[in-house]
């Protein structure tokens, strides 16, 4: 299997609710480092995944919506907990979405899976992936 | 696939037995930098694999009584080689052993698997992952 | 010149005022990486700068009031951009306090100056450096 | 599964051929980080998947034809766009033949898998992982 | 002294004419991670050094015309080999201009010195330092 | 003034004397990463510092005689504590001795400081800084 990733960044307000999380039930924030790996069993004619540039513009224009804000304040977020897990879920779905529209410029059906690493800090992280 | 990772580090002395390993048959030592890795297929109901503190707290405790020291000297290393690859396992069992037993706040069973990974310098590292 | 750096980190909520600052005028938020060097010309009679762990600790201890917070509600930063640059040189004053209280268990004339760096991304830091 | 990997780099120049490229269809270059990761699901009698300065070996071997070089001009890569992407399967061809005869001093039955990473840039990597 | 630093990246192709250079007389190429920092001695009203979006584009501006391209085709580095030290020196000519010409949205007379790291891979790197 | 730095690693083991430095009293060890970063206020006819290739050469000899071994028996460190501090200035006098004999390539005198830099872990390090 081939692999290609990209990364970008965020800085993001939020709090949590629940007992769990101790201090970070207060308002605090965020920079989220955000890797978007794409996945394909056989490289393009070009011999590629997909174009880098291309596939960090489109992790970028997932992001713009979601930076320098405060994720407690967004409606799509109403109720939820925007955990670092919650967020690579989150990204993952409108990758996802963007991939199967053909905006990465590779034939849907030849992606096979994506990989959405979040980096809260140098100490922890979180990643989802699953089939496209 | 959801995953979530923490990271510590220890610092601890060793030697090896085996022509294979050259000058490291040496008493030497290394800066290990792990990173335990906690995987579920579903987000519990504070939308989290497991809590990243609680988990740094876990794999903590799980290094406390390597950390400096000379692993040479411990009984529960006699007669193996502490490579980087036994380290990961022998932390994967650990932290397995703590999962089992609920310490890391997540009902064993919606935990899938956990992989261990140690850094021993910027150009080498070891893994071990396995379902728990 | 010797120096030892030690580093921490806090994951804050702020926003700034002024034009220049664009969208980041939003609630948004930071993890903040800190590290702090402390210089001194020559080695104490144990061969060190400062422990490394009681730097360590007094770091942390320095930086528990602004972890997880908003730094827009502190009354310590009414009125104040809590800027990258702002932070280098709050987190120095009060390190520079400690290390003229002896809290480094280092005689205060023999420490000679104290650099601050902020990493807020992978890509923009800030650090602060003067004598103490 | 255990996985042992090593890390070595080189520094080459190429030029792309596809309107997908855009500015990379220029004559450029690139640092090229490259990890080689060895999978094996159990350690040898020596507590190792390979020998981890073996491993280095081997893989600096496979670099040394490539490094400093403009790879439009080697043969074995005429007509083809020696994209990040096919780097990491162009190793992993050379590392599966070395493991196959024997060079890494593991039994080759006993290395399940291979993955060669190879990093372009601080935000741009690429992966190929396949069984041996 | 107070800095601020940002980075960026380029990928190029160069070769060097210089016994010393050994194998890196060939055409090559390597992706250069930059790194400039702005200081000043005090902070502006706003708390800030410089706008880091600011000084991230008037970084990138400098690097377009190099992004891509073979170093040695280009006029102004005729008869010049293009090393990772004269890389330093030729972006800060340029950022010391632009810092001159206002363009960093800071008095000049404000800003005291600029420093430039290139690092060029992951075990070697360099910089330029010089007041403004 | 520009600089070139270089890096390599050692793995040793070692313990310290002194109540100061708590379990770190007790036979442990380190993966130390080593920079070594040398000055000149103008570049040579070639445009550099140093060769990159020839100042890794040129500490790899210096750390030779450390790696892989158990600094407490080296004759040359009895009596001293090998600590982070103390192992940034014994490579200094090394590289500062290579550096007066010619053995970086560059004449003496064009050499005006060097400094080494010693990570011991990702949270921890020092560095020795002096003229030539």
């Amino acid at each position: 299997m081939f692999a290609v990733e990209v990364s970008d960044q965020i800085m993001i307000a939020h709090s949590f609710r629940g007992a769990v999380f101790g201090p970070a039930q207060q308002l605090h924030g965020a920079t989220f480092v955000l890797r978007a790996a794409f996945m394909s069993d056989r490289l393009d004619d070009n011999g590629i995944v997909v174009d880098i540039g291309r596939a960090q513009e489109v992790l970028k224009a997932t992001l713009v919506p979601l930076n320098y804000r405060n994720l407690d304040d967004l409606p799509q977020f109403k109720g939820v907990n925007t955990t670092t897990e919650f967020v690579t879920k989150y990204v993952f779905d409108r990758l996802a979405e963007a991939a199967r529209a053909g905006q990465l410029g590779r034939n849907p059906n030849e992606l096979k899976a994506i990989r959405i690493t979040v980096l809260e800090s140098p100490s922890a992280s979180a990643w989802y992936e699953a089939p496209l």
